[in-house]
């Protein structure tokens, strides 16, 4: 296991040593409440600065410009960036671990599929026909590659992957257990005796340096190519339908579903569990906030949230309305008896609103 | 790989070839703006007619209503419904690879089961005891099929599945990678110490001509079964709760979860993300909206949405009014100041009402 | 298969044997209406209590009181609580299938690791370096385990489970097909080029007596743990996030979603599709409503449901209010015509409000 001083840590994170003795080593990172004497910590938000004082870290990552004592006996190292500092210094001290080269006894590789012989090839695996394997690559035990797919160099398969024939995965990128490449497309047209399914014959073609998440299903197109961007992250369980054109560095986060071919714009976010329709367009750089229901297309650089999604200002200002709505029924009553009396109640149109209004919930909800 | 005359694509499409050469050969089908001189394409939709121009498509299939002008050289191929024709067509274009007969020399077939000869049973499969596979189905390689399981004719199971013991599924039916059937229901109850798992001894029975998507989960039952019906089509990722009674030809698009012990009918619709909750009923041909949250049974043919799930009608009328909320409150405040003066508003209750209905929203929204 | 008298059922349920012959035999449990006269059934709900006398049950397990006239020929056992009797009655007519102790010939155990001689180990599971398997656990075929880790006794790891490297599962608790835990959290940062992955090098730990469902993903930490408490239950399709902290007896429905470093205390109930937002904490003993979207920490022992998740009462307030907003525009257009009178309308800022509130539907929702 490797160690670091802390003069080797701020080189790396391309930072100052504070105080504390730069030859001081570090062998591990924590948080700061179970940092032992060996660890390095970090903090990068100002609410957890009073946890540095309990803390038994050896040294600590740090912003330069916050406003914090460091206790007696701990180095610190100022930088500009701590989570930008954290992910360079984590590189060093956990190397991800070497595969050894080469094809294991018991993997099935295909008729003219080409491994290359600086790449990693797991228990079990199995590697279609004509299906290439770029250099260094790893291919977990217990992944499945269909036939005519190209893996690029130093991409990582975990465990359990499953891509279907024709799918292409560029260099570098990495794909968590379960995630599913090139599946079908949902796609079915009535004819007689129900529905018949429409082949889904299109490709799917993941760029370079994108992560996909576990579980995560990719379909393949129907005609035509699923794509993903380079530089895309993608997180567990999410759901891309068929033809969709994921642009550059777009982030999606857990349980998001993309409905068939929708295009989303090179640097866009989308939250948690959103919703998006299928045939509509997201644009560059917009923001979707977590568990919205996005119906229509959405600008480049906007921002929408709620269902249907709105501007998340517009969104922010219905929903404080909404919250405001038992209090406004009270104003209304008031002017109802300022304007109608008190008896007039019995007599207008809508008169059962109000226990509507404020009456029993609907059942079951 | 297969190619078709320009009047072979008629034929197979039940249409006419209205220009064009009927002898000229297509190898493939690919959308308009990727179609090669060797590509058949389609239109479905009027607002893509214009790109027929600027496509190198050798032929397109159309809607025969359809008012648009055939380029130069393109042949036209006029049908009822172009979506209909392209799945006839991609049926015949790319007939799904043949696997050979057999199993593989890896696979672990259990005592007592039984493949039929024509059936191919892939790398590294497992077929457990007394299981039976039926003629000219595909088990993909990495297949785990649990005991006493049943596997109809010409069934695909893609990589990857599983099937828990006692699990039926019927001919011609679909299942892809990762989907999971016959996993144990969600059951506990308390008891000294904690929960108490109660044992899903029930069984999990999906009917003919069924496809189930990629990471999609089916339950089996607590007691009694859990059951898909005929010609239903289900996407990736969906949750099926345990003794779910699915009628037949539904559809269930991706990420819809539904609770336990509820019955959808035939024909029914679930949009994208929806919920349903356990021990209610959807009708047969209701439709519920994308991201709908159903609390209460459905009536047949009712479309409903929203959260908690609406007649859309409705759901949608309410949905106006909340988003005409802001300019409401202002109507309210002219009444105020006609009824009540300028100088009243301290004086009456609610009189906080607007500053939250126009103020901050909530933390962290 | 056993076979059990009703007066060993009632010995089983701790209840009594209302009437009938206890000396007769049941061998299988059954709903209601798909009893045999071999099975026994049962009714925990008042609403089916109309369905016992149609049903050719042997016997039922019934609440003690339970106003229900049992027809002649049935017996009848009275228990406190049915579905706990369920449990423990299915638990005896239903005993889990036994797994050969031992290590299947074609699975992959890895340098080191240590398979205690009463576990089973099935057909091509793969065991990593180091890692520990306790007394009578059970790992199906096709489970890819990583290095370091640690399996509890009476461990069930179904088919297809991975567990990523570093991963500790605790006594007795079950792992549904498909689950991946200690994947990697989604964590980047934004560098030249774009975004660069944060290593993730926590641990994932696993209590005793947790059940997790088929198809979750639980990220390992980034650093520091990723926890799960003991006898916490987990439904399909979770997510769970990086460096989450889920207590003890935690209950979590099907496709719930938890972002990274949230906790969750003992005894909390989260309904299903419910997401809860990263960095908040969900007191003990608080239940969380399907769908809900949390987006601030919860008080012990609160109910919140909606978006954004509000105390359940104020949210059924809220809602009923919405639900109540056409009517509650018709009586403002009283008021206004009262107070402004017939010609007034155009004059009044807000007046094309009434258009908006009662008109189209927005494009596409």
């Amino acid at each position: 296991m490797p160690e670091l001083t802390i003069a080797e840590v701020a080189r790396i994170a391309e930072g100052e040593v504070e105080r504390g003795d730069p030859a001081r080593k570090v062998r591990g990172m924590a948080p700061l409440d179970e940092a032992g004497p060996d660890d390095l910590s970090f903090v990068a938000e100002a609410r957890y600065h009073a946890y540095i004082h309990a803390s038994r870290a050896a040294a600590v990552l740090l912003a330069r410009d916050a406003a914090v004592e460091i206790p007696e006996g701990m180095a610190a190292v100022r930088v500009d960036d701590p989570r930008r500092a954290l992910a360079r210094v984590l590189g060093v001290l956990y190397p991800p671990p070497a595969a050894e080269p080469g094809i294991h006894p018991t993997a099935v590789v295909g008729d003219g599929a080409v491994v290359d012989p600086t790449a990693s090839v797991g228990a079990y695996a199995v590697v279609g026909d004509g299906t290439r394997v770029g250099e260094r690559a790893r291919i977990h035990p217990h992944v499945v590659i269909g036939r005519g797919c190209e893996i690029g160099a130093e991409v990582v398969l975990h465990p359990h992957v499953t891509l279907y024939d024709d799918v292409t995965v560029g260099a570098r990128s990495v794909v968590h257990s379960g995630a599913r490449l090139g599946s079908d497309g949902f796609g079915f047209v009535p004819e007689r005796g129900g529905l018949k399914k429409v082949p889904q014959v299109g490709g799917c073609r993941i760029g370079e340096d994108v992560e996909i998440g576990a579980n995560t299903t990719i379909d393949r197109g129907s005609i035509g190519d699923t794509t993903v961007g380079r530089g895309t992250k993608i997180d567990n369980l999410v759901q891309i339908g068929h033809n969709c054109r994921i642009g550059s560095h777009v982030i999606i986060v857990s349980q998001v579903g993309i409905s068939g071919s929708t295009r989303v714009g090179d640097g866009a976010v989308l939250g948690g569990q959103a919703g998006v329709q299928g045939h509509i367009e997201i644009g560059a750089g917009a923001r979707v906030g977590g568990q919205a229901g996005v119906t229509a297309s959405v600008p480049a650089g906007a921002t929408v949230s709620g269902y249907p999604a709105r501007p998340h200002r517009e969104a922010m200002r219905i929903q404080a309305a909404v919250f405001g709505l038992p209090k406004l029924v009270q104003r209304l009553k008031a002017l109802e008896k300022a304007v109608f009396g008190r008896g007039a109640e019995g007599a207008r149109a809508g008169s059962h609103a109000t226990d509507q209004a404020g009456g029993e919930p609907p059942r079951d909800a």
